[in-house]
């Protein structure tokens, strides 16, 4: 387990830490946030009890870290390895969420960087993810810490009615 | 194990199965094709041992359909779980191809369809996959089967050198 901590003159502003699975109410409350903020308020099909059982069963299928400041989660970032076949295991982060009242303090910089310090351990070739094309604030952050924004692809979707007629 | 055959009048014209360790080599060749497809003919960095340690391990990160035909492999199709903070777990298809000289055949929708089919059985709420946005031949078929194609979202990525100096 690490803990990042961000100190102020004397004291100490918050803490990023792995989630626990007593945090999946926060953890979802910030999901819901974040699809409200992306358009999509009524796209979240996932509860807490999912979150439990998908992030801390014997074969966890997504790593988190929270940022919780005065004992309270105020963001996240949820990821889980992808594949790539050109160049192996790569970190995929699928969230990244700051809570409404708690941005422009640097959260968001501070959880991604503690997910690529992860990423760094584990050796992977690449760390991804996605971001909406009218994300200003976001995409200014992604390139200001050097990443690359690649605007060629598409993403395809078939939901489960989509693929089921597919099979018929 | 499944196979799925497409019967002509009265014989099989190929067989989908699931890849073998052995089979790694005929993988990477496509691959290969597909980064050169892409324009990409110098991203390829894995290895046929990659694949083989990756996919055949005690905890495979990846699986694999191929198309045979005249006992080769002329099609592959890459998958793995994702998971959705939205949907939960999903399948993400990371390649498809076909080679070069058997295009036009249906073997790409074929390959597709046994990806779609293995969804299926795990009930996953999504599949999901990435198309350059100048492969109309790709988009029109994805459109045609029932795939929403989504144009709002950029890919972000940090490869090692880029990550490695947010560290610094």
């Amino acid at each position: 387990m690490f803990t990042f901590v961000r100190k102020g003159l004397f004291t100490m502003d918050y803490q990023i830490r792995p989630a626990l699975k007593t945090d999946m109410p926060a953890v979802l409350r910030l999901i819901q946030q974040l699809a409200t903020y992306e358009k999509e308020p009524d796209a979240v099909e996932i509860t807490v009890e999912d979150l439990e059982n998908d992030g801390f069963g014997p074969h966890p299928i997504f790593k988190c870290h929270v940022l919780e400041k005065d004992q309270e989660v105020v963001g996240i970032a949820l990821f889980y390895f992808r594949y790539s076949t050109w160049k192996g295991k790569t970190i995929h982060l699928e969230d990244l969420v700051i809570d409404l009242h708690h941005r422009h303090r640097g959260y968001g910089e501070a959880l991604l960087k503690s997910v690529i310090a992860y990423a760094a351990t584990q050796k992977v070739r690449r760390v991804e993810w996605a971001v909406l094309d009218w994300n200003t604030p976001a995409m200014k952050l992604y390139e200001k810490m050097g990443a690359s924004i690649l605007e060629d692809w598409n993403i395809v979707q078939m939901d489960r009615t989509q693929y089921l007629k597919v099979l018929k």
